[in-house]
């Protein structure tokens, strides 16, 4: 008997352009056009596998070892049904010898190898794996931007996370969504130096989802039309050239004004939202004093944070600034003796200690206790959803998750 | 020997539709106009006597009894030198027999009864209390407005404390600044019951001057033109409405959007401005929980909180409801035993407990520290300028400070 099953893992995305705002919240249709760094997978990733079987007697999902129940209507059962859809036409219908393996039901079983305590979002890595696998499971011949537009369908920003590199999602025009869809601006082998420092920020106060924050600002905000239509694409074209023409300088300045653009446009909702804590702010006000001595000194920005939903700093350099970049946070933010994953070996010894560059006015913020900044994950941009081996894969023989724990 | 002396005193205004950014730094002409609410001098004041003297060698200015310097060209110099002219051309020109002390150098002796620690701005009630003592010591036939021509060249906002109660700053379109003034939307006795409760908030950071900061908001955001050309000129007609309708439901709707709007251009500034921190976060997020229980009880808002260019919040409602806030606020903000200053006898045995309303969700914050919050000020709509006698003044029979301690 044949097993049809495949297993495929996802990157994380982080956007430099904000996505926040739908303009259709069932479809997951943008009011913007975004941009992301997709990350390293050697770092951050989500697993799944995908098996269809005539013998399941219904869809199954088991995230992280635990069964999620898949909603009549929800974002899950949308995209296993698309999934199975393009399945049953683009292959089926048009090779009558294919087994028709769309009308079995399926059994997913997913795994972040990121701990959800990281504060880091893992519906984009996680929906770009589900998409990827059912892909790979189905022997789709469709490519990634196909693929996006499913993905979308269960988490806005997990379209981006179908390619590597540097990633648009194009806002589209349609009101069936057919061209809100993610494309590669640049490949990861095109500016494989672009490095990311993730803060992970512990936070005292429970935030604002981003899907009903976002929907929350649509209704009462005054400003975030005037970003939509007279902000928004005019950095699209420049971050996008700032890429190609690997234009640190320009790229950091774009990826800080839009991070900060998105909070004050959280702040222009009723009731306002908030994200960034006190912790956020000192690590923006060492960013900037860090960038302030580099373009003092005629070499434009070296650094660049963004901030999601969330209080975590995610930290965009090129790679020789990141040893420099790691000391002078943990200078701020001391961590735990041994807690910093030296990915990259660039300390030697694996100790951090904090470090101030010459010339660095220490005043721009206090120092804060062990614990403030849990956590800083180095990273790099990285590739697309990748094609697994049986060997990786997270169902057993019988169709189950291998290990529930 | 005839003394030329005249003393004042004026109040704090706390902007309702918010002031930033000039379109003429000199002049001190804003991009918007704003609207405050002015407090009550029984309070917060700033006194000032002025004397004019044919013996005094040049003009001298001591505040809170240290001498300051009067820059030539700078703010104090020209509102001294606006006075002294409107002196000249209303009075002396008008009326050959009236002395022309206008020619006399000045004494001017000022002190502000709240501590500068507590993060009140008192350029306000500085300005107003300066060019009020002085159209006082000269006589001037000239109304509030316009002698706010001439307190807003001292400070901008110094010319809303020339009126009580609500009062707009028209922003006007003169390039001399000639219609860029203080009128009076409804006097303090329209609506007495609006109360204030100012909660001084502890801040580890030195904030951005609002002087640097809205230029730098001015030259960089790309969300402050719409702000001023699409959202205030409304704002301004909706609010002044709900106050001539004593509309408070409308009038905390406004003020609180239009407090956030203010952060979040802040905050859309490069490199961004912040003014809030994790405290006033927190004070929103409680008084947006006390809204919340109000409307869903079909009765409106109970109370409006504002920020201006500091963590500070200034927390408008009915008098009625503020027993109840002050004890919420206390909750969340531990205050000193005995540091309240119960000054509308709300409290039995002026002990100040905290308390929750019934039905409120706790967990909107965490409860903070003795000291987050470091003071609470009761305080209410109130009048205008006031002409004091003499025996408050504050300059000797030498023309010096009476107490240099």
């Amino acid at each position: 008997m044949t097993v049809y099953q495949a297993t495929a893992s996802a990157p994380v995305n982080i956007a430099c352009i904000k996505y926040w705002g739908k303009r259709d919240t069932k479809l997951i249709l943008p009011t913007n056009s975004s941009l992301s760094v997709t990350l390293d997978q050697d770092h951050l990733r989500s697993t799944t596998t995908s098996r269809a079987d005539p013998s399941f007697t219904k869809d199954h999902l088991w995230l992280n070892g635990k069964e999620d129940e898949i909603k009549e209507g929800g974002r899950l059962a949308t995209c296993i049904r698309e999934m199975k859809r393009l399945r049953k036409e683009e292959v089926e219908d048009k090779n009558p010898n294919e087994p028709k393996i769309s009308t079995y039901n399926v059994h997913i079983c997913s795994h972040n190898n990121f701990p959800t305590a990281a504060g880091l979002a893992s519906s984009a890595s996680g929906f770009a794996a589900l998409v990827s696998s059912l892909a790979y499971l189905y022997a789709l011949p469709v490519g990634p931007s196909t693929l996006s537009l499913i993905a979308r369908q269960g988490s806005g920003s997990a379209c981006r996370s179908l390619f590597g590199g540097f990633v648009a999602w194009q806002m589209g025009s349609d009101p069936s969504g057919s061209d809100s869809l993610a494309v590669e601006v640049a490949p990861q082998s095109h500016w494989p130096d672009i490095h990311a420092l993730i803060c992970v920020v512990s936070d005292d106060k429970k935030g604002t989802s981003s899907t009903s924050g976002m929907q929350r600002t649509v209704e009462t905000s005054l400003l975030l039309q005037h970003r939509i239509q007279n902000v928004v694409p005019q950095r699209m074209k420049d971050i996008s050239k700032a890429i190609l023409e690997k234009d640190f300088d320009t790229f950091a300045r774009i990826t800080m004004a839009d991070s900060n653009q998105f909070h004050a446009v959280a702040l222009d909702t009723e009731p306002p939202i908030f994200y960034m804590n006190d912790v956020s702010r000192a690590i923006i006000a060492v960013i900037v004093e860090y960038n302030r001595l580099s373009v003092e000194a005629g070499k434009g920005y070296k650094a660049a944070y963004t901030y999601d939903a969330g209080p975590n700093a995610v930290i965009y350099a090129p790679k020789e600034n990141v040893k420099e970049i790691v000391e002078l946070i943990a200078a701020y933010f001391p961590q735990k003796e041994g807690s910093f994953k030296d990915a990259f070996g660039l300390l030697s010894g694996g100790q951090l200690v904090g470090k101030f560059p010459a010339g660095f006015n220490e005043n721009v913020a206090k120092r804060f206790e062990v614990g403030a900044v849990k956590n800083l994950i180095h990273t790099r941009v990285g590739d697309g959803p990748r094609k697994l081996g049986d060997e990786e894969a997270l169902l057993n023989a019988e169709g189950l998750p291998r290990n529930l724990a």
